[in-house]
């Protein structure tokens, strides 16, 4: 197996990227396919020497930017490490493809040169989120704003399979994101798709409110791309506050800043079990290919991680999964 | 001035519901109308004398449950407290009505007995969010699952004049929730509504990200009821599941422990600045009278704090100033 890994993506590459590449290789399976600016990439292989069997690098003389607007970006670089990177898993050099860089950037690549997988309506950004009992999986995070009741239909299948064949749950439980709990609560959109996932062969166990997701009440979570971008953000938000509010109200107490430094092994585990890096990348579900977005500010754990996760997805084979599924599972399933 | 406090509203009502009467006479100046079953309260106020020159008693023989269908408890219950309380608001004999029971059943009321602002084509429910720099106005959390982008507008011009006749907020930031920072981010609702409020004369500061909301980015955020009822509830379970994590973390732990007793008075004072009780009640905005909801959960000081938010609705004559603004500040605002 060989997987490509953008060199260039997130806000420390290529630095912590070759640094995750070097820890993946220490007990990863799956070759690697740098692609990047040599000038840049270069002198990192040999701060960080790589086994060469293991690894190859392939040039690519631009980067696509955090801040650049995806889909013309893609068009205009084509001969970014994102872009290059993409032609590669295409053209069957690798079986995955692995980048921290601009997630819109990464949809707009997997887009023009993958495609969707037959019958797939839209693709979805998704992540795994962490909660009460373990973890959730949530589609979409924010490819489609705007979306219909099939497209989020096929979130749930596209989730579904990759909770049992990559993260590992037996008959992962789906929920959709609604403001109540009852069937028939929620907006148009929500009361369709739920029609559709209930007539699906899923593990639909209906809706879930806001406060069900950080509870661990599904293990796949289902909403439109605008939904889904919100609650990731105010779970950052929302974390955030609560521990700098923590932080500030001890800071004030010399007592409690005693207390705190004593508890202080406690907070580590706290932040350990809230650290996104812990959980790797997630993939862009829907394209024809395995593609597996890390977080812009991934470390070096996190993209070890990553290409972990690329790598178990190449496994679970979740790219035929889908295609077998859509035609198996999804009932009639047109517009 | 007079407000009627449904007796029979909220989890812990009538008892609660007494007690923080109680409390709001001690330094409140308005007179109290009570509505509330008679066998139920009556033995309460035997056990909570109230000063009886500024507290009347109304028998309402029903009661609208918390789990209630809201507007078929509404018309089948017209002697419950909520009807008979929203009547006595409706026919002048009070300023105000405050309830911590069934939300929808206290919007259905006011619109069957109050009816709609003119000109103001939905009321909404909102909340009091606390945020790190101190709290933002949230609304539509609920009442309106699928909205117009005019909806939103008018939520953006009530919620403004609420922040700075009741709030204290001087010039008030409004928000719209969106999927991205920069304008033309959003659904079609939100980029629509955006280009309404930003023609509006608001202090229109955009889109405001799910994470820009606890950090205190607006004083008011608008939003459609489906997206506002999950961000209310996820923020509720985020800090939940914070905090358990947090304590279990500490509990696994001796020394920790011992750092947590001592941290203990810090921890208290983040638990009350995340306090809901601490903002009292939020207005139900746009229907044509001062309408105050409660927190279910409400305590005693919930109340005594909603009926105190009553007060100072009515002498910010905030329903005189929405009829205003819709004529002056929001432009042509016609569909």
């Amino acid at each position: 197996m060989r997987i490509v890994v953008d060199a260039m993506g997130g806000d420390y590459a290529p630095e912590v990227v070759i640094q995750g590449v070097r820890d993946y290789l220490s007990d990863g399976s799956a070759d690697i396919l740098l692609v990047g600016q040599e000038d840049k990439v270069k002198p990192l292989l040999e701060k960080y020497p790589l086994p060469p069997d293991r690894v190859q690098f392939r040039h690519a003389s631009q980067v696509i930017e955090m801040d650049e607007h995806p889909a013309e970006a893609v068009k205009a670089k084509e001969d970014s490490s994102m872009v290059v990177g993409m032609n590669l898993l295409k053209s069957g050099e690798a079986d995955a493809f692995m980048s921290a860089g601009n997630s819109g950037g990464v949809l707009a690549a997997a887009l023009f040169r993958l495609g969707r997988i037959p019958g797939i309506k839209r693709p979805a950004l998704s992540t795994v989120y962490p909660t009460a009992t373990g973890f959730t999986f949530i589609l979409d995070i924010g490819a489609n704003t705007d979306c219909k009741p099939l497209y989020l239909q096929q979130f749930g299948l596209m989730g579904s399979i990759y909770a049992e064949r990559v993260l590992g749950v037996p008959n992962p439980r789906v929920g959709i994101v609604s403001n109540g709990e009852e069937p028939g609560k929620g907006s148009m959109l929500v009361q369709e798709a739920f029609e559709l996932l209930k007539n699906s062969n899923l593990n639909f166990i209906g809706n879930v409110e806001g406060k069900d997701i950080p509870a661990g009440m599904a293990d796949v979570v289902v909403t439109d791309g605008f939904t889904g971008n919100v609650i990731i953000k105010l779970s950052e938000g929302a974390a955030g506050l609560m521990l700098g509010i923590i932080g500030e109200e001890i800071r004030r107490r010399k007592v409690a800043a005693l207390g705190a430094l004593l508890a202080k092994p406690a907070f580590r585990a706290v932040k350990h079990r809230l650290d996104y890096a812990e959980y790797g990348g997630a993939p862009l579900l829907g394209v024809d290919g395995v593609v597996i977005i890390a977080h812009g500010r991934s470390n070096a754990k996190a993209i070890r991680n990553a290409i972990r996760v690329a790598e178990r997805a190449v496994n679970g084979r979740i790219v035929e999964q889908i295609k077998q599924g859509v035609a198996e599972r999804l009932g009639i399933g047109e517009e």
